[in-house]
């Protein structure tokens, strides 16, 4: 269960969030109309935004307050929607369905659906790099935000571990191999999201490596629960088809290690999360009651 | 035919850039290797390096010298190698032949060709925000150029002129509806690498609206001539199919306009490009000798 405060602290920011990508996106009738539309298709289809609210909770942790970090954190949910519409693409998963309604390919087609993820990349750098802000500064703080999302997303991020999700399959693999490729796949850009909000701060080193430890151990279980939930959870509930890695034989934490085991390593990383803010006392409570949430979850 | 001087100039920046790009691209032997390699593979194709030629000879007209450009500029090639290898996928031109050799996803596959791509435009953020720079200052402006790079990525640049260009067939259109497409699609990017030059040797206003103009026009006319290239060039110049916009009935100023009109829009573009650099005297003198070169390319 979460609190009542836990509850009121994601309604509240996510109305901030969606406010702010709402403002940030091209309208829907601004020519070329078929790319807005597709961006905007997939960027309110009722994502969690957990990576700008981790991002917003970063910074108030830091010490600050205020409206400077809503367009870089909305930045990292049009990387993460980004990384959704290509994750379906026929050449990859080859997925129908994604929050219960069609995926981007499915209702626009797979160029435009390549081309809107493209969009969506760039519109994120722009928007970390100042635009929508009315007082853009301090640009080169702006420009190291950038650079970790940017090495957060390339070769040896996100796409790193796609590469790897699509060519390592079966069981027969070191949890060391699998570990790399969700921390590049998952957590590098939960870590990144986290840094984004402590660098806007200014926050000092010893706070931004407890965000980053936070950030790596959230993003593991995140991705670990993620597969538990493929094997076990309800699609009505995800809105999206489970089972999907076992047709695609995945290896997977649960794959590799059986669930319980799986189960066991997702709990090992939320107690590691949990541990790297104690030093913060209670205003780490939004992170806590985070990592106890992403443990339970349903969806 | 072009001068002593100008291949002299290209031969050496082009060894510069080649240079560059080897040192910022990830090893092909570092894991994941299939995306190291088909990143690499696309970027050495042997491009003409056009985009990063502009931005040095912007970065030496506003009166610098030296290794700081090459990152970014560098940056700029990666972008336009990712586009390429997004145009010719089997959802968008289904191009089998690139350069004389097999398309990315005809090597790699499509899924891997789709996150190479993606990969080439997050690590060409990282360059232009200081990457491989050995005193990657000014942040700030770092931070200017990516912001405009990304601006011309986006939907409202090459993605949105990517989007006209797959929406618009047919003979009957305005040209004003093409100018538009092409801006986007070819010039905002060739406008941008001038723009990288002018902004890293920190130019005055004036300078860089010369700059800036002259990109536009540049880029103008460098579309319509791959157009008409596309029509009426030899295909084994050229590394590529040509007639494949007529057949898949695209709307270009060839076939909009007829040859002559379009070859005439060409020339009328270039006349303005040279225009604008007048005032920098001899300075300009690579500027204006590429684009008579632009005008009389055969590939």
């Amino acid at each position: 269960m979460v609190s009542h405060r836990f509850q009121s602290y994601i309604k509240t920011n996510r109305a901030r969030i969606d406010q702010t990508l709402e403002r940030l996106l091209p309208p829907a009738d601004e020519e070329p109309r078929l790319i807005h539309e597709a961006m905007r298709y997939s960027v309110f289809a009722g994502g969690k935004r957990l990576r700008p609210l981790l991002a917003i909770a970063a910074y108030e942790i830091a010490g600050r307050q205020g409206d400077l970090i809503l367009p870089p954190a909305c930045g990292l949910e049009l990387v993460h929607t980004h990384s959704l519409i290509y994750d379906d693409l026929p050449c990859m998963d080859d997925d129908d369905l994604r929050r219960g309604q069609p995926t981007n390919h499915k209702v626009f087609g797979e160029a435009v659906a390549v081309l809107a993820g493209d969009a969506l990349l760039s519109l994120a750098f722009e928007c970390i790099l100042g635009r929508g802000m009315a007082n853009p500064s301090p640009e080169a703080t702006l420009g190291q935000i950038a650079l970790q999302v940017a090495h957060a997303v390339g070769s040896r991020g996100l796409v790193g571990g796609q590469v790897m999700d699509i060519t390592l399959t079966g069981p027969d693999h070191q949890i060391t191999v699998l570990e790399t490729a969700y921390r590049m796949k998952t957590a590098s850009l939960i870590e990144a999201s986290l840094q984004c909000g402590a660098l806007l701060a200014e926050a000092d080193e010893a706070t931004r490596l407890a965000l980053r430890q936070y950030g790596r151990a959230l993003g593991m279980a995140f991705q670990i629960t993620d597969d538990l939930l493929n094997v076990s959870g309800d699609a009505k509930k995800m809105g999206k088809a489970t089972h999907s890695d076992a047709a695609h034989q995945k290896a997977t934490f649960p794959a590799v290690l059986g669930i319980e085991a799986a189960r066991a390593q997702a709990e090992d990383w939320i107690g590691q999360a949990k541990k790297s803010v104690l030093g913060f006392g209670d205003s780490a409570w939004f992170l806590i009651e985070l990592s106890d949430y992403v443990l339970d979850r349903q969806s």
